[in-house]
Protein backbone atom coordinates (compact mmCIF):
# COMPACT_ATOMS: atom_id res chain seq x y z
CA UNK A 1 0.00 0.00 0.00
CA UNK A 2 1.26 3.49 -0.41
CA UNK A 3 3.34 5.22 1.76
CA UNK A 4 3.31 2.19 4.02
CA UNK A 5 6.84 0.29 3.85
CA UNK A 6 8.55 -3.16 5.79
CA UNK A 7 9.13 -1.12 8.75
CA UNK A 8 5.39 0.73 8.91
CA UNK A 9 3.54 -2.37 7.89
CA UNK A 10 5.62 -4.30 10.40
CA UNK A 11 4.57 -1.19 12.93
CA UNK A 12 0.96 -1.57 12.14
CA UNK A 13 0.93 -4.77 12.12
CA UNK A 14 2.19 -5.07 16.16
CA UNK A 15 -0.32 -2.42 16.88
CA UNK A 16 -3.07 -4.75 15.55
CA UNK A 17 -1.43 -8.07 17.66
CA UNK A 18 -1.71 -5.85 20.93
CA UNK A 19 -5.33 -4.16 20.11
CA UNK A 20 -8.27 -4.53 21.96
CA UNK A 21 -10.69 -7.23 19.68
CA UNK A 22 -13.22 -4.58 19.30
CA UNK A 23 -10.71 -2.03 17.82
CA UNK A 24 -9.86 -4.37 14.92
CA UNK A 25 -12.90 -5.46 14.58
CA UNK A 26 -14.42 -1.74 13.58
CA UNK A 27 -11.68 -1.48 11.79
CA UNK A 28 -12.24 -4.52 9.74
CA UNK A 29 -16.25 -3.25 9.45
CA UNK A 30 -15.00 0.16 8.39
CA UNK A 31 -13.00 -1.21 5.29
CA UNK A 32 -15.41 -4.06 4.37
CA UNK A 33 -18.72 -0.79 4.37
CA UNK A 34 -16.39 1.59 2.53
CA UNK A 35 -15.40 -0.98 -0.08
CA UNK A 36 -19.11 -2.14 -0.60
CA UNK A 37 -20.94 1.31 -0.60
CA UNK A 38 -17.96 3.90 -2.23
CA UNK A 39 -18.18 3.63 -6.05
CA UNK A 40 -17.47 5.93 -8.95
CA UNK A 41 -19.74 8.37 -10.52
CA UNK A 42 -21.51 7.06 -13.75
CA UNK A 43 -21.57 10.29 -14.79
CA UNK A 44 -18.02 11.96 -14.29
CA UNK A 45 -16.30 8.81 -12.53
CA UNK A 46 -15.59 10.79 -8.65
CA UNK A 47 -16.13 9.09 -5.79
CA UNK A 48 -19.59 8.75 -4.13
CA UNK A 49 -21.79 6.40 -2.33
CA UNK A 50 -24.86 6.73 -4.75
CA UNK A 51 -25.30 6.31 -8.14
CA UNK A 52 -24.33 9.52 -9.01
CA UNK A 53 -22.14 11.82 -6.89
CA UNK A 54 -22.91 14.70 -4.89
CA UNK A 55 -21.26 17.26 -7.44
CA UNK A 56 -22.97 15.96 -10.42
CA UNK A 57 -26.65 15.82 -9.33
CA UNK A 58 -26.17 19.27 -7.56
CA UNK A 59 -28.13 21.73 -9.45
CA UNK A 60 -26.28 24.94 -8.47
CA UNK A 61 -23.01 23.62 -10.29
CA UNK A 62 -21.93 25.36 -13.12
CA UNK A 63 -22.91 22.64 -16.32
CA UNK A 64 -21.16 24.60 -18.99
CA UNK A 65 -17.77 23.75 -18.02
CA UNK A 66 -15.74 20.54 -17.28
CA UNK A 67 -12.58 20.09 -15.47
CA UNK A 68 -10.62 17.08 -16.84
CA UNK A 69 -8.39 15.47 -13.90
CA UNK A 70 -6.45 11.72 -13.38
CA UNK A 71 -7.90 10.70 -10.61
CA UNK A 72 -10.45 10.74 -7.91
CA UNK A 73 -7.97 12.20 -5.29
CA UNK A 74 -7.76 15.56 -7.87
CA UNK A 75 -11.46 16.09 -7.26
CA UNK A 76 -11.12 16.42 -3.73
CA UNK A 77 -7.95 18.62 -3.98
CA UNK A 78 -9.54 21.27 -6.20
CA UNK A 79 -12.93 21.07 -4.08
CA UNK A 80 -11.00 22.07 -1.52
CA UNK A 81 -10.36 25.05 -3.24
CA UNK A 82 -13.26 26.84 -3.21
CA UNK A 83 -12.61 28.26 -6.68
CA UNK A 84 -14.35 26.03 -8.98
CA UNK A 85 -17.86 25.72 -9.33
CA UNK A 86 -18.30 23.37 -12.53
CA UNK A 87 -18.16 19.22 -13.10
CA UNK A 88 -15.16 17.02 -13.16
CA UNK A 89 -14.14 14.09 -15.65
CA UNK A 90 -12.22 11.66 -13.90
CA UNK A 91 -9.95 9.74 -16.55
CA UNK A 92 -8.90 7.29 -14.19
CA UNK A 93 -5.17 7.31 -15.78
CA UNK A 94 -3.07 8.98 -17.67
CA UNK A 95 -1.41 8.51 -21.01
CA UNK A 96 1.84 6.05 -20.21
CA UNK A 97 3.05 4.06 -23.25
CA UNK A 98 5.37 2.29 -20.72
CA UNK A 99 2.56 0.90 -18.75
CA UNK A 100 0.78 -0.03 -21.77
CA UNK A 101 -1.85 2.98 -21.06
CA UNK A 102 -3.25 4.19 -24.47
CA UNK A 103 -5.97 6.59 -25.05
CA UNK A 104 -8.33 3.63 -25.21
CA UNK A 105 -8.03 3.40 -21.53
CA UNK A 106 -9.07 6.95 -20.45
CA UNK A 107 -12.48 7.57 -20.64
CA UNK A 108 -12.59 9.74 -23.60
CA UNK A 109 -15.72 8.39 -25.49
CA UNK A 110 -17.70 9.19 -22.28
CA UNK A 111 -16.20 12.58 -21.64
CA UNK A 112 -17.01 13.67 -25.48
CA UNK A 113 -20.60 12.52 -24.91
CA UNK A 114 -20.94 14.49 -21.62
CA UNK A 115 -19.48 17.56 -23.35
CA UNK A 116 -22.71 17.04 -26.10
CA UNK A 117 -25.21 16.10 -23.42
CA UNK A 118 -24.54 18.72 -21.56
CA UNK A 119 -23.78 21.57 -23.77
CA UNK A 120 -20.30 22.53 -22.77
CA UNK A 121 -18.75 25.64 -23.36
CA UNK A 122 -15.26 24.95 -21.97
CA UNK A 123 -12.86 22.22 -20.92
CA UNK A 124 -10.64 22.86 -18.45
CA UNK A 125 -7.49 20.00 -18.68
CA UNK A 126 -6.02 19.72 -15.05
CA UNK A 127 -3.98 16.62 -15.66
CA UNK A 128 -0.68 16.77 -13.59
CA UNK A 129 2.24 19.18 -15.03
CA UNK A 130 4.66 16.00 -15.37
CA UNK A 131 5.72 14.60 -18.33
CA UNK A 132 2.74 12.09 -19.28
CA UNK A 133 0.09 14.60 -17.70
CA UNK A 134 0.95 17.10 -20.46
CA UNK A 135 1.20 14.31 -22.90
CA UNK A 136 -2.49 13.25 -21.77
CA UNK A 137 -3.09 17.41 -21.90
CA UNK A 138 -2.32 17.67 -25.45
CA UNK A 139 -3.78 14.48 -26.47
CA UNK A 140 -7.19 15.40 -25.18
CA UNK A 141 -6.95 18.88 -26.42
CA UNK A 142 -6.57 17.45 -30.12
CA UNK A 143 -9.27 14.93 -29.37
CA UNK A 144 -11.91 17.92 -28.48
CA UNK A 145 -10.73 20.33 -31.01
CA UNK A 146 -13.51 19.17 -33.50
CA UNK A 147 -16.13 20.12 -30.93
CA UNK A 148 -15.43 23.63 -31.12
CA UNK A 149 -15.14 24.62 -27.61
CA UNK A 150 -12.88 26.61 -25.89
CA UNK A 151 -10.40 24.52 -24.12
CA UNK A 152 -7.91 25.17 -21.28
CA UNK A 153 -5.13 23.92 -18.90
CA UNK A 154 -4.18 25.11 -15.13
CA UNK A 155 -1.66 27.25 -15.18
CA UNK A 156 2.09 26.26 -14.52
CA UNK A 157 4.47 28.27 -12.73
CA UNK A 158 6.09 29.45 -9.79
CA UNK A 159 3.77 28.39 -6.40
CA UNK A 160 2.02 30.88 -4.34
CA UNK A 161 4.34 31.84 -1.14
CA UNK A 162 7.51 30.78 -2.68
CA UNK A 163 10.71 32.28 -3.67
CA UNK A 164 12.34 32.39 -7.25
CA UNK A 165 15.37 30.80 -5.69
CA UNK A 166 13.25 27.71 -4.54
CA UNK A 167 12.16 27.28 -8.35
CA UNK A 168 13.76 24.81 -10.48
CA UNK A 169 15.21 26.33 -13.74
CA UNK A 170 12.05 24.69 -16.01
CA UNK A 171 9.44 25.96 -14.16
CA UNK A 172 11.29 29.70 -13.90
CA UNK A 173 10.92 29.44 -17.52
CA UNK A 174 7.92 28.58 -18.09
CA UNK A 175 6.57 31.12 -15.36
CA UNK A 176 8.84 33.71 -17.71
CA UNK A 177 7.43 32.16 -20.61
CA UNK A 178 3.65 32.09 -19.52
CA UNK A 179 3.73 35.42 -18.16
CA UNK A 180 0.62 37.78 -18.19
CA UNK A 181 -0.63 41.31 -18.37
CA UNK A 182 -0.63 43.84 -14.66
CA UNK A 183 -3.79 45.30 -14.43
CA UNK B 1 24.98 34.05 7.92
CA UNK B 2 22.52 32.09 6.19
CA UNK B 3 22.32 28.47 6.68
CA UNK B 4 25.00 27.94 8.91
CA UNK B 5 23.51 27.45 12.51
CA UNK B 6 25.66 27.24 15.20
CA UNK B 7 26.38 23.41 15.01
CA UNK B 8 27.76 24.10 11.22
CA UNK B 9 29.63 27.07 12.58
CA UNK B 10 31.41 24.99 15.13
CA UNK B 11 31.81 22.11 12.50
CA UNK B 12 33.44 25.03 9.85
CA UNK B 13 35.53 26.53 12.29
CA UNK B 14 37.15 23.56 13.60
CA UNK B 15 37.72 22.40 10.10
CA UNK B 16 39.93 25.73 9.39
CA UNK B 17 41.78 25.09 12.94
CA UNK B 18 42.77 21.50 11.82
CA UNK B 19 42.99 22.81 7.78
CA UNK B 20 46.81 23.64 6.15
CA UNK B 21 48.24 27.04 6.82
CA UNK B 22 48.12 27.63 3.35
CA UNK B 23 44.35 26.65 2.43
CA UNK B 24 43.14 29.06 4.84
CA UNK B 25 45.10 31.97 3.62
CA UNK B 26 43.56 30.81 0.36
CA UNK B 27 40.48 31.33 1.26
CA UNK B 28 40.69 34.81 3.31
CA UNK B 29 42.55 35.99 0.26
CA UNK B 30 39.51 34.78 -2.19
CA UNK B 31 37.29 36.84 0.08
CA UNK B 32 39.01 40.18 0.73
CA UNK B 33 39.62 39.91 -3.42
CA UNK B 34 35.60 38.89 -4.29
CA UNK B 35 34.60 41.79 -1.68
CA UNK B 36 37.28 43.94 -2.97
CA UNK B 37 36.30 43.35 -6.83
CA UNK B 38 32.40 42.35 -6.68
CA UNK B 39 30.20 45.35 -6.34
CA UNK B 40 27.08 46.61 -8.70
CA UNK B 41 26.13 47.43 -11.87
CA UNK B 42 25.98 51.33 -11.79
CA UNK B 43 22.93 50.35 -14.82
CA UNK B 44 20.72 47.26 -13.11
CA UNK B 45 22.17 47.09 -9.77
CA UNK B 46 23.09 42.92 -10.48
CA UNK B 47 26.67 42.08 -9.11
CA UNK B 48 29.43 42.89 -11.72
CA UNK B 49 33.45 43.23 -11.15
CA UNK B 50 33.01 46.62 -13.93
CA UNK B 51 30.89 49.59 -13.78
CA UNK B 52 28.35 48.04 -16.30
CA UNK B 53 27.61 44.07 -15.93
CA UNK B 54 28.09 41.29 -18.75
CA UNK B 55 24.40 41.61 -19.54
CA UNK B 56 23.87 45.56 -19.77
CA UNK B 57 27.03 45.65 -21.46
CA UNK B 58 26.17 43.02 -24.12
CA UNK B 59 24.69 44.11 -27.74
CA UNK B 60 22.74 40.82 -28.31
CA UNK B 61 20.46 41.06 -25.69
CA UNK B 62 17.14 42.87 -26.07
CA UNK B 63 17.27 46.69 -24.75
CA UNK B 64 13.06 46.69 -25.37
CA UNK B 65 12.13 44.53 -21.99
CA UNK B 66 13.56 44.69 -18.68
CA UNK B 67 12.96 41.95 -15.90
CA UNK B 68 12.56 43.63 -12.44
CA UNK B 69 13.90 41.00 -9.48
CA UNK B 70 14.26 41.72 -5.74
CA UNK B 71 17.90 40.41 -5.26
CA UNK B 72 20.86 39.87 -7.80
CA UNK B 73 20.61 36.20 -7.31
CA UNK B 74 17.13 36.25 -8.16
CA UNK B 75 19.13 37.32 -11.48
CA UNK B 76 21.46 34.27 -12.02
CA UNK B 77 18.63 32.01 -11.48
CA UNK B 78 16.68 33.87 -15.00
CA UNK B 79 19.85 34.00 -16.55
CA UNK B 80 19.93 30.02 -15.62
CA UNK B 81 16.92 29.27 -17.44
CA UNK B 82 18.47 30.35 -20.87
CA UNK B 83 14.72 31.47 -21.67
CA UNK B 84 15.02 35.35 -21.14
CA UNK B 85 17.47 37.90 -23.48
CA UNK B 86 16.24 41.28 -22.34
CA UNK B 87 17.97 43.36 -19.33
CA UNK B 88 17.46 43.31 -15.52
CA UNK B 89 16.42 45.72 -12.74
CA UNK B 90 17.80 44.52 -9.25
CA UNK B 91 15.41 46.47 -6.41
CA UNK B 92 17.58 45.21 -4.05
CA UNK B 93 14.75 44.58 -1.47
CA UNK B 94 10.51 44.59 -1.60
CA UNK B 95 8.15 46.62 0.10
CA UNK B 96 8.51 45.24 3.83
CA UNK B 97 6.19 47.95 6.30
CA UNK B 98 7.25 45.77 9.50
CA UNK B 99 11.25 46.13 8.76
CA UNK B 100 10.30 49.74 7.63
CA UNK B 101 11.08 49.28 4.01
CA UNK B 102 9.50 51.74 1.35
CA UNK B 103 8.90 52.79 -1.93
CA UNK B 104 11.75 55.15 -1.68
CA UNK B 105 14.41 52.29 -0.24
CA UNK B 106 13.60 50.40 -3.79
CA UNK B 107 15.51 51.84 -6.73
CA UNK B 108 12.18 52.91 -8.75
CA UNK B 109 13.49 56.22 -9.81
CA UNK B 110 16.44 54.96 -11.49
CA UNK B 111 13.91 51.74 -13.04
CA UNK B 112 12.07 54.94 -15.18
CA UNK B 113 14.89 56.64 -15.93
CA UNK B 114 16.12 53.56 -17.72
CA UNK B 115 12.83 52.68 -18.99
CA UNK B 116 13.05 56.18 -20.51
CA UNK B 117 16.42 56.18 -22.00
CA UNK B 118 16.42 52.66 -23.48
CA UNK B 119 12.35 53.07 -25.07
CA UNK B 120 11.31 50.36 -23.25
CA UNK B 121 8.38 48.68 -24.61
CA UNK B 122 7.45 45.78 -21.58
CA UNK B 123 8.34 45.41 -17.82
CA UNK B 124 8.28 42.11 -16.85
CA UNK B 125 7.57 42.17 -12.65
CA UNK B 126 9.65 38.84 -11.59
CA UNK B 127 9.27 39.80 -7.83
CA UNK B 128 9.01 36.61 -5.22
CA UNK B 129 5.13 35.25 -5.35
CA UNK B 130 4.63 35.84 -1.86
CA UNK B 131 3.05 38.46 0.13
CA UNK B 132 5.54 41.49 0.46
CA UNK B 133 7.06 40.29 -3.61
CA UNK B 134 3.04 40.56 -4.71
CA UNK B 135 2.51 43.71 -2.37
CA UNK B 136 5.63 45.32 -4.32
CA UNK B 137 4.96 44.13 -7.83
CA UNK B 138 1.46 45.48 -7.57
CA UNK B 139 3.33 49.29 -6.40
CA UNK B 140 5.60 49.40 -8.98
CA UNK B 141 3.02 47.95 -11.39
CA UNK B 142 0.64 51.26 -10.48
CA UNK B 143 4.13 53.24 -10.73
CA UNK B 144 4.96 52.35 -14.12
CA UNK B 145 1.68 52.51 -15.58
CA UNK B 146 1.39 56.40 -16.86
CA UNK B 147 4.28 55.52 -18.81
CA UNK B 148 1.35 53.26 -20.87
CA UNK B 149 4.66 50.35 -21.53
CA UNK B 150 3.05 46.67 -21.13
CA UNK B 151 3.47 45.94 -17.50
CA UNK B 152 3.63 41.72 -17.23
CA UNK B 153 4.27 39.22 -14.10
CA UNK B 154 5.57 36.24 -14.23
CA UNK B 155 3.36 32.72 -14.40
CA UNK B 156 2.32 31.74 -10.84
CA UNK B 157 0.66 28.16 -10.54
CA UNK B 158 1.68 24.53 -10.04
CA UNK B 159 5.40 23.72 -10.73
CA UNK B 160 6.55 21.51 -13.60
CA UNK B 161 7.00 18.02 -13.03
CA UNK B 162 5.17 18.01 -10.09
CA UNK B 163 1.79 16.83 -8.84
CA UNK B 164 -1.61 18.27 -8.38
CA UNK B 165 -1.44 16.55 -4.87
CA UNK B 166 1.47 17.91 -4.06
CA UNK B 167 0.33 21.58 -4.70
CA UNK B 168 -1.29 24.15 -1.71
CA UNK B 169 -5.10 25.36 -2.12
CA UNK B 170 -4.12 28.60 -2.78
CA UNK B 171 -1.52 27.80 -5.44
CA UNK B 172 -4.20 25.44 -7.03
CA UNK B 173 -6.67 28.35 -6.90
CA UNK B 174 -4.17 30.49 -8.62
CA UNK B 175 -3.85 27.57 -11.36
CA UNK B 176 -7.31 26.85 -12.21
CA UNK B 177 -8.04 30.95 -12.05
CA UNK B 178 -5.24 31.77 -14.21
CA UNK B 179 -5.83 28.95 -16.61
CA UNK B 180 -4.70 29.49 -20.33
CA UNK B 181 -5.95 28.51 -23.97
CA UNK B 182 -4.26 25.33 -25.17
CA UNK B 183 -3.45 25.20 -28.88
Amino acid sequence: MPTIGRRTAQRLALYLVKAPKEEVEALVDAIVKMKQRIRFCSECGALTEDEICSICSDPKRDRSVICVVEEPGNVMRIEGTGEYKGLYHVLHGRLSPLDGIGPEDLSLDRLKQRIEELGVSEVIIATNPNVEGEATSNYIAQALKPLGIRITGIATGVPIGSDLDLADEITLARAIKGRGEIK
